[in-house]
């Protein structure tokens, strides 16, 4: 995310590039591709607590591409448009080997929160749990075994992530530091951690019974499925102790949960869990590519 | 180019996709592709009279790509933020099949000179003769014959465009309608003509003995190469009569030519071509992909 400043204002800007190949499991329609690549943009904008205005899309379409696939994803941009409210002011269109649909998104901004502001003794909180979309991707692409309601909820958080844009405008007043989560939970702990020159004990994994009853099903390692995911599209960021009531009462109006995960520590750079009174390193292992 | 109103003034947001297989012939560098990538979105911006102030890339690398490769891109946008005095201020990377690098070009403007306003009677002018592109695209990639001189500078119109920014700012006043003609002069000269609703007279072909000859030698048909190669990155608008020589006077102060090629008519998206005191048709032809 960048930022120029206009008029006393600060734009912020936003492109995200989606790729075929990387980005869109088997399973996933054109038209919920489209949506999720303007998804992956208000996901960050939702992060840092500002609002986006409108989007342009460049589109690389392999040849052979039909007019009714294109139909497709100009349907998943409508629906994006609507969602989040944002207008599609233009774009660009060309021939690519895969499709590649790039989302450049804008909107103006008091102050966006950063991503170096964590201090030492803060709470480290997200919008969430986590786990779903790994966990959706092992069902759509390696046939994972669940039951029904756990497959529909962690399928649809791969084919329609909802960033909550609410939620973040709403935080934004409380969080000293923030990140969306889509690159996954340790990822962004590891970023938020270095760039504040701080470190980050977690002292629970943000996950729910449907995820650890999955991970169990399928011998999957929960760790990897929580810290090592992505794409969940939630907030991470920090808050000072005292202020946890209001921000949580702030995101519950706006839809969102607030849940404490851990402290910021004074160890540079360094993310650890706590887990049974032992405390140890977690790695910056977090969105590996599908293929 | 799309605009969105901020505080009173027009924010200008341009993007452009290059793709290695479509835009990047055998021959030319990734610095180069780097630099054209940007060189594209600039293009748009001269042609409309507005000044990019930032830019935004987002690429995707095909596996293999070498980190020295990486940096050959990195060198290429810093030569191009050299050349046309704009910053860099963010961008994405990420996997794809093929190198696409997407650029995000920002821009704020009291107005820009739209397509529309082209009225009949008034003049059609470029900034500079056509052909240099496509004639370089036959010798990179078909082996076409040429002297040494005429190679050189049609290689280079085609590893190193140059929009001229200034020249586009000091023709602003006096356009009525333009376009940059990235995409070939015919489909420019139908574009003008049928989103203002007039036709377009062409009285003489902008190509100079160089263009001539390259053609005659290589047994290449002259209009094709003139009307619809493209990648010029020329400005191609309309002006009122009375205003050339003031029009003129500003491009050359700012490095540009500016030459009369014909005339607005009010034959309504018609684009002809009067040669030998006949007149035919222009076919809506213009640049085709590479492969």
């Amino acid at each position: 995310m960048a930022t120029m400043p206009v008029s006393g204002k600060n734009l912020v800007v936003k492109v995200d590039m989606l790729v075929g190949k990387t980005d869109v499991p088997a399973g996933m329609t054109y038209r919920q591709a489209a949506r999720k690549a303007v998804a992956m943009c208000v996901s960050d904008f939702a992060a840092k607590g500002a609002r986006p205005e409108a989007f342009l899309i460049s589109i690389g379409l392999p040849r052979g591409f039909t007019g009714r696939q294109v139909e497709q994803l100009a349907m998943g941009f409508s629906d994006a448009s609507k969602r989040w409210n944002v207008k599609l002011i233009g774009g660009d269109t060309g021939e690519a080997s895969d499709l590649v649909v790039d989302c450049v998104m804008l909107g103006l901004a008091e102050k966006i929160v950063p991503r170096d502001g964590a201090r030492p003794g803060e709470l480290v909180v997200t919008t969430g749990n986590f786990g779903y979309p790994p966990s959706g991707l092992k069902i759509m692409m390696h046939g994972a075994t669940s039951d029904r309601n756990f497959r529909r909820k962690a399928v649809a958080s791969v084919t329609r992530p909802d960033p909550n844009i609410e939620a973040g405008a709403a935080l934004s007043g409380y969080l000293t530091a923030s990140m969306d989560s889509s690159d996954g939970l340790s990822i962004c702990l590891h970023d938020i951690a270095s760039m504040s020159g701080v470190g980050v004990l977690l002292e629970r994994l943000p996950v729910d019974d449907g995820v650890r009853q999955f991970a169990l099903t399928n011998a999957l390692p929960l760790e990897a499925l929580v810290l090592g995911g992505g794409e969940e599209y939630l907030i991470v960021g920090t808050l000072e102790e005292g202020r946890l009531a209001g921000a949580r009462a702030a995101a519950r109006a706006a839809g969102a949960d607030l849940i404490a995960i851990g402290r910021v520590t004074d160890k540079k750079g360094v993310v650890e869990l706590s887990e049974g009174g032992h405390t140890r390193p977690v790695q910056r292992t977090g969105w590996t590519h599908l293929s």
